[in-house]
């Protein structure tokens, strides 16, 4: 069953001087009777793998592999696989192993794993299902992996990968909350930020029937949100536009990484609408407590989402064809990809990498 | 029907100059059909009688008769009126007025009304049950009010009328919350603050069965609040207090009038643990967005109660024996217990105006 030139991967890894990529060799584990191996064929780029390269969070050890939308094509099933064939489609979003026994994995919530989840990359494995334990997990800028079925999803044979592989994380990343808060026809849903997680949240909304409101600096952004599905605009370099979408709102879905003043956000809420974070900005999140008290609004947050819904989100996804916008690009474009994301992502599509690419 | 003479009030005024409180004849509305006419016993001295006094929040207009925690005992009725008879105990909180037709009054939840509630003092008359519109309302620091009964609260006969007239106020603004957020035997709730509100939640939480931490500034306040009901207490200058607590709450609600920093009182929440805001602090909350995309923590607020719950919460607090530690005082200490507050409220003690002293 195992065939070892099988482990035998290339990876696009950023080193430790944070130059450039570089292809090393990426020996996976073994396929356990539990496990999948497949090839990779596209992985998205997203702005957390920007955060790891430059090790914004602390922690990362190099060489990073990143890359956790990865989507491919099976190659060999271990004994006890069931979900799985050879030549099926598979997708490996941003979890590769996690405790299984705590409540939070009892509940689906792998993401909350009371013991830690074990990312895609840059994690050390220590739950014994992604691979030895001590070992720092390799992402998807890579030919090929390895995943405990546990923790790969099925990707429907008729849906496009490079197109499906964002999914992975950006989809689910929208997806979730707006599950999480009950978001149906009628929901006022405001998506902060257009870039590749905001135009998720527009169009899976938008395919629940919520009235969506997109919300940017950009002005720019306004008709590509539109054709997403957004029903509103709100440029939030224009106060007048700020001013009218007082109150308007049921959700905003925040995915603006970028430090921001909330309270602009807050203000757009009507009484006792829930402003959700979905990125990591830097800065703390202030809000008036007036905002909080005379209307009961509140401030959360959400991760992700854990496999079962990240399976419920494709099988959504792809059964609507609602896909991100992509460019699908070489390995070497990569770097020029990610300062893309740092510098705001202005073209407002997700890059995706050829992983045929990597030699 | 309407004795005009039962109208003629004394009440205590801050002027202008906010030197000190002056007493003034403030004549009553009349008794209609649906109103209750009723000597004031006892009124509770509550932090925001200082906003409004100090003119924190802008907007007041003197001289200003401040007192929302109001008990008193029943003189005239109107012909309408159903709930209650000469004689009976009475209790007026913070609203004497909503507009009765919005979805808010509709759900019970008349501090929300869309129109705008008309609090019990220093608000403008609007709706038409609280006297004629365009007058200020005066409130309990006074020796007679008029309220119309929607707006009335039933005191049982055996409860005493100094202890349950905070309830008013500080009684609903616990309960609220600790209603709202489904409190029940075993929910780990913190009570931040522990003055006039503050022990009404450890109290309340406590006769549910909750598990609750007292937090507090003052070491010397750990005393109390176990004598309340806390079963544990979280000292905010002892780091080593603060970190033990970490992440042991589902609930903090978070009494705290002056500014002060959120983030540790986050940290002391257990995954999707909730921080309610019920103080008005003048400086943003601000929390980390780690905290909410992490572990799905929110911060949200509560804004005293409605006209049912607020009945509800005085039935089972007074069925419970549940009341504040209070001090009744002579309405000339009132400026004394006010700065008590301002500076703290160090007694911990709900201060009680002992109205027959308003001449």
């Amino acid at each position: 069953m195992t065939d070892a030139t099988a482990r035998l991967a290339r990876a696009a890894a950023m080193s430790a001087d944070l130059k450039s990529f570089e292809t090393i060799d990426a020996t996976r584990h073994d396929v356990d009777d539990d496990s999948i191996g497949y090839d990779v064929l596209y992985c998205g780029i997203c702005h957390t793998d920007l955060h790891f390269v430059h090790n914004d969070l602390g922690g990362t050890k190099y060489p990073l592999v990143p890359g956790h939308e990865v989507a491919g094509v099976v190659t060999e099933v271990g004994k006890n696989v069931t979900k799985f064939k050879v030549g099926d489609k598979v997708g490996v979003g941003c979890i590769v192993d996690s405790c299984l026994k705590c409540k939070e994995c009892a509940a689906d919530e792998e993401q909350y794993c009371e013991k830690g989840m074990t990312m895609t990359y840059g994690y050390e494995t220590t739950h014994g299902r992604a691979g030895p334990n001590g070992q720092q997990t390799m992402g998807g800028y890579s030919t090929r992996m390895v995943v405990n079925e546990r923790f790969a999803i099925k990707i429907p044979d008729t849906a496009p990968l490079d197109k499906a592989a964002p999914l992975l994380c950006a989809g689910i990343t929208l997806y979730d909350p707006i599950k999480q808060f009950g978001v149906k026809a009628g929901t006022r849903v405001g998506v902060a930020g257009v870039g590749g997680l905001g135009m998720m949240g527009i169009k899976i909304a938008a395919a629940l029937g919520a009235e969506v409101t997109a919300i940017s600096r950009s002005k720019a952004k306004e008709a590509k949100a539109k054709s997403f599905g957004a029903k509103h605009f709100v440029s939030m370099n224009d106060e007048a536009s700020v001013a009218a979408a007082a109150g308007s709102l049921d959700l905003i879905l925040d995915t603006v990484s970028a430090c921001h003043d909330s309270e602009p956000y807050a203000n757009m809420l009507d009484k006792r609408g829930t402003l959700c974070m979905l990125g990591l900005q830097v800065t703390p999140v202030a809000v008036n407590a007036t905002q909080f008290v005379f209307t009961r609004k509140s401030v959360t947050g959400s991760l992700i989402g854990g496999i079962k819904n990240t399976q419920e989100m494709i099988d959504f996804c792809c059964s609507r064809d609602i896909y991100p916008e992509i460019e699908v690009i070489d390995v070497t474009k990569a770097p020029d990809a990610l300062q893309a994301l740092a510098d705001g992502n202005c073209s407002g599509v997700r890059y995706v990498i050829d992983c045929k690419t990597i030699q």
